[in-house]
């Protein structure tokens, strides 16, 4: 791995293309560096400059006084190639290619030009970022290698003023946008460490930045804006490494839609990964997914201001002056999944005691300005917060006028400091610039917006919940009864698609579907006989590696009783496939018995191109097919994440007890997934798809039948 | 009605309890009042200072130099209905209650003082706002008889200045939000007629207001925050007012969730609709919610800008410099219900000509930062918007700098003027006062959310197509084949609650479920025959207005083939019933044909106790009972109305073509949904409840089986 530490902490800064004309994207960047007092130096390299912007410049990187740590190279993309290979040769460290023109053009030119930086960039050991990137900011040695201009000098600083505090960092492919969350953030007087604009990621990707910001260890949140992810590898090692460091992680991911992908593709030249794979590996790794520049803004606000007290459960107190503004914020909690309980009686006595007649102390506390006013905000979150109902704070205020918050100064920054619950503030109306410094330097996460603020604090809950459970010890996954070589050879010998007989057979290794595996009869008279030696109903189903979808080439016949009934099924089930596929490699019938009733099932793995095998559970038929309702996992997985996945289905209450209905094995289903991951997990480069479908679950205590089993193998070419 | 005009246009303005202490409430009204050139007179009446802020004082109401057009009342509770009575007699025309401590205070003293309230203001025609309201603001008027800070005097005018355009109104139960919006609202630069903040409500409630406002025909969007609805009556017609004249109402009602109605209940002393019957009231007269103040304020700014032009349909084409802003917004649009088509290939080669190699057309249009620099915004939307593909535009800018704006302004203005599709910007930086400014007075609504943005965008085009098919002539809704007086007669003599057996006669005068009625069978041979008659399959069920829940109560049995089984089955009913209800008067057993298989549907009519009677549908037994997938309207109600209810179900797709199946015969549903819906309008006094659970939707073509039917009456005491 290059050194990203040349890149973003350079002692010295050479900027190919340097030009004097602040109307251009060249003569901007330059002087948005001068505007802050960075303490290395700056290199103009121009060719027909003797002089920018008061600054000697020189003909060549070769030229330089010093070899610098950095070259930021803003020229046609055609000569960044040759300039790159200049600066390789002169002993720079790391450069980022601003120029666009790069694979995210029409066209085969560019993506060529995209290898050869790349190619250098390696022959070098450089760190390069982009090409397409709109630079960097790094606040600490207040370098803006950008022409963002959000990063330019104005009269607020790069950062707060005050001691230190928590801060974020913004990794975005895009730059645009990954500055524009610096300009939202700053407005809001969060601390930011970097911001950072990847591009097209021709060698350095948004994760390896995260990587490098974890380990460096002075950052709290970050905020990542995703087009693509590159190296999967990459991305379970850091999303593992900052939940372990409880360093939350707030993504968007774009091309979620073919809209959104179509724009993805042809701006960075990444190819929009599938959504709900990107979803199932950031719940499967606790990333925080938002919307909006200013909901994720406001998410890493909450994390800033109680990392390290996040709530203990999703029960909060809200204390308003605003009933009509109380009402409004819990109405959006509930909506959020938090609850908003009754407070006990203590906490209500000892809140009556302050509060006029038409105050209320239930929850949301509603004061009455009156009382607000004479205990202020500090005084009625001390009377309400030790209540043992509720592990967060809401308070809905105003905070439009500075001095009142001025004059409360004292006794919020003591609360701020002392709580031990995480106290929110929503002002409903939009507060003053000076409102804003004091209760964010004072420790407090501040909101214009109802449902962010609600959603944060969800967002903090379900993190501490999240990473309780993921840093647990891991449950051990191998199963003892699975017999990985043997599943093993039974795979190579296979074909290339594996009915339900061959795959059942695999299975059976791992101890899946073992149990109904049936018997597979080759003429009529073995299949009466296997239906004989069943004793009650069976089904019949045609087995060919080249019939895939049995029901639509009618190879199915379920509850068939007597033995007449079984003879005549046998040869109407082969006459049907062979009119339906007449090359079709018939293996036989497959006698089984009747599965008794359950709730349906489907169970499968299917290979996402970046992430690789994905567990997929949905409940029923119907439920699948026509309303979507299915949960992904990346592999391995245990209980807890197995469990996790069946109550993110949309119809988990269906799994439960109902109308007279008992609920049913989840146990067994959870064991079963866990298996199916497992065998999935052991073979990952064989197996390109596999589906149990239908999986009958019974009710509690009676297991589950396997009712159908497909295995494809990966094509190799 | 009292006369509102009054209230809100008073020509002079009696201030009761007035104080020279700005740091009180009291003196803080005056305050507020004379910062803004208002062009009546003030009268401070206050019984111990002589003058107040520089105005005389009065000692009494009585003693004014000509009776006042309003009295601003903020005196302690318990003297309010002298205060108000004294008032009345001194012919006073309409009064503010700012005072707390009414029918949201602990107790039985408050609502018995805010009775005292409404019957003085009935007793005089007074128009009374409260108690406990935060009063108004008329800034036509320069008028703002309020504390609240947001409408004191400041740098910013109540009033944007330049030409007139387009204006809100907001009303609000709540004082605090209610101004909280006029504060979003006016740091977006957008023009408020009117804010009204209605407290208790003890007279006049907030669609009192809203129908004062459409009448005088000033205003174009009104915003609403409702703790309740006290008139249905009002509500409908305001409602309905307002879509024929084209203002959209947007509005958020408070106490969705039980800590919100517990807020409203302990505010307001409104006890909190049942969310879903205010749902479905917003639904049927095409009201828009909202769940923010500054989403309500960004959807309010779309209609102000392009009340005149809303989109004629979903399509989006998306103007970006920034690859990723486009991307994101793309994914937003398409989350919001928006669609964002490739554009056309002759939009696409008059957009190309101007693009680097690095930008593309396909839609987001991706000019890059260079081609918008070129060509600006306006001539990139020139190119883009004539695609017959696009019904409207979002581009996607930054505003920080308000230079580049002011450099384009003239275009921009231009292009606003005349543009037939609506323009929404979104920038991705936080805007400049200056930008905003310039972008709002040139017409554009100008949005710094991306979610907001799309979801505007969605609502407009919404709001068109709801008002264009609600403006078309209303269908006949009574149905030829139904018998009111038959229907009548057989309610007043039913009992209170109709079993199976006796709904069903009532419901065959409106040709609802008439053709499975049935045989009552008093004996078991009588249901022996009844079977025979039949000549298949059969279902028994016991009838007893004793017993709702028949399969609770084992008195169902299904299938039965036999005269052996129909002779055994009604035995064991009849016996499983007095087993369960040893007290239940038991009128026979109903005989009736196994309905055909289908889709499993429930029909209802519940009474809410604000609305009246809503017609409720939902999808299957699990659907309804687990997952809660229902939809609700208020009655009558149209085939439209009813289509529009099935698409509104989670579990929509279910009744098309799927997985082999057929499409369900919709078109049954839908004109028993109209019946079943006829009737309970037509029998709205008597009818508490009706259950049709289930009906069987055969496939298409196939009509319906109600199989199951249930009438209980309202219960007179």
């Amino acid at each position: 791995m290059p050194d990203i530490g040349a890149l973003l902490w350079p002692r010295s800064v050479a900027l190919i293309g340097a030009s004097s004309d602040a109307d251009g994207l060249r003569g901007r960047i330059l002087q948005v560096m001068k505007g802050h007092p960075y303490a290395g130096a700056f290199y103009p390299v121009s060719r027909s400059q003797k002089e920018v912007m008061g600054l000697k410049a020189y003909a060549s990187v070769a030229d330089l006084p010093q070899p610098a740590d950095l070259a930021v190279i803003i020229i046609p993309a055609k000569h960044v190639p040759e300039e790159l290979e200049r600066c390789g040769a002169a002993g720079v460290r790391s450069a980022i290619v601003l120029s666009s023109g790069f694979a995210e053009a029409a066209g085969d030119a560019g993506s060529s030009l995209q290898g050869e930086v790349r190619a250098i960039a390696r022959r070098y050991g450089m760190a390069v970022m982009g090409p397409n990137s709109e630079g960097f900011a790094n606040t600490a040695a207040a370098l803006c290698p950008t022409f963002s201009p959000a990063a330019e000098a104005s009269e607020r600083p790069l950062l707060p003023v005050g001691p230190p505090r928590p801060q974020l960092a913004v990794i975005a492919q895009s730059g645009g946008i990954g500055f524009a969350f610096f300009d939202h953030g700053r407005a809001k007087e969060l601390s930011f460490r970097y911001v950072v604009t990847t591009g097209n990621e021709a060698c350095l990707e948004t994760l390896d930045f995260a990587d490098y910001i974890l380990d460096e260890g002075k950052t709290d949140v970050l905020l990542l804006l995703l087009e693509d992810v590159k190296s999967p590898e990459t991305f379970r090692r850091v999303a593992e490494k900052a939940l372990r460091a409880g360093k939350p992680i707030i993504v968007s991911k774009i091309g979620q839609s073919d809209a959104g992908a179509r724009a993805a593709a042809s701006h960075t030249a990444a190819l929009a990964g599938a959504p709900a794979a990107y979803r199932a590996m950031f719940e499967r790794y606790g990333l925080i997914e938002g919307r909006d520049i200013g909901e994720m803004v406001d998410m890493a606000a909450g994390f800033l201001s109680f990392g390290e007290r996040l709530p203990a459960g999703k029960r909060v107190g809200i204390c308003t002056a605003s009933g009509g503004g109380g009402g409004w914020m819990a109405d959006a909690c509930v909506a959020a999944g938090l609850e908003v309980p009754e407070l006990d009686a203590e906490t209500r006595r000892r809140v009556d005691v302050h509060l006029p007649s038409y105050g209320t102390s239930q929850n949301p506390v509603d004061a009455t300005a009156q009382a607000v006013y004479k205990l202020g905000y500090a005084g009625l979150i001390d009377l309400v917060a030790p209540s043992p109902m509720i592990d967060a704070i809401i308070v809905v205020m105003t905070a439009r006028s500075p001095v009142n918050i001025e004059r409360q100064r004292a006794d919020l920054e003591r609360l701020a400091a002392e709580t031990r619950k995480p106290i929110l503030l929503w002002s409903y109306t939009l507060p003053a610039p000076r409102s804003v410094e004091i209760l964010t330097s004072a420790g407090y996460p501040l909101f214009t917006s109802i449902p962010n603020c609600a959603r944060t604090l969800r967002a903090m809950a379900d993190y501490r919940a999240f990473r309780e459970r993921f840093l647990r010890p891991i449950e051990v996954r191998s199963s003892p009864t699975s017999n990985k070589a043997a599943a093993t050879k039974a795979l190579a010998a296979a074909g290339p698609v594996l009915c339900e007989w061959d795959a059942r057979a695999v299975l059976a290794h791992y101890n899946i579907g073992a149990d109904g595996i049936g018997t597979l009869a080759e003429s009529r008279a073995a299949a009466i006989a296997a239906a004989r030696a069943i004793g009650k109903p069976v089904a019949l189903k045609v087995q060919s590696p080249d019939i895939l979808h049995k029901t639509e080439a009618g190879a199915v016949m379920l509850n068939l009783a007597t033995p007449d009934e079984v003879a005549a099924a046998y040869d109407k089930l082969i006459a049907s496939a062979r009119r339906h596929a007449p090359k079709a490699h018939i293996r036989g019938v497959l006698v089984q018995p009747m599965a008794p009733a359950g709730r349906e099932i489907i169970l499968g793995v299917k290979r996402d191109p970046t992430f690789g095998p994905l567990l997929l559970v949905g409940l029923g038929g119907v439920h699948v097919e026509v309303l979507k309702d299915v949960a992904l996992a990346p592999l391995p997985l245990g209980e807890i994440e197995a469990r996790a996945m069946l109550a993110r289905l949309k119809g988990a209450p269906l799994l439960e007890a109902h109308r007279g209905k008992r609920a049913a094995d989840v146990d067994a289903l959870i064991a079963l997934m866990v298996r199916l991951g497992q065998f999935a997990a052991d073979h990952t480069d064989t197996i390109a798809q596999i589906d149990l479908n239908p999986v009958i679950v019974h009710d509690a205590g009676q297991g589950l039948t396997v009712a159908d089993a497909l295995i494809v193998k990966v094509q190799r070419s």
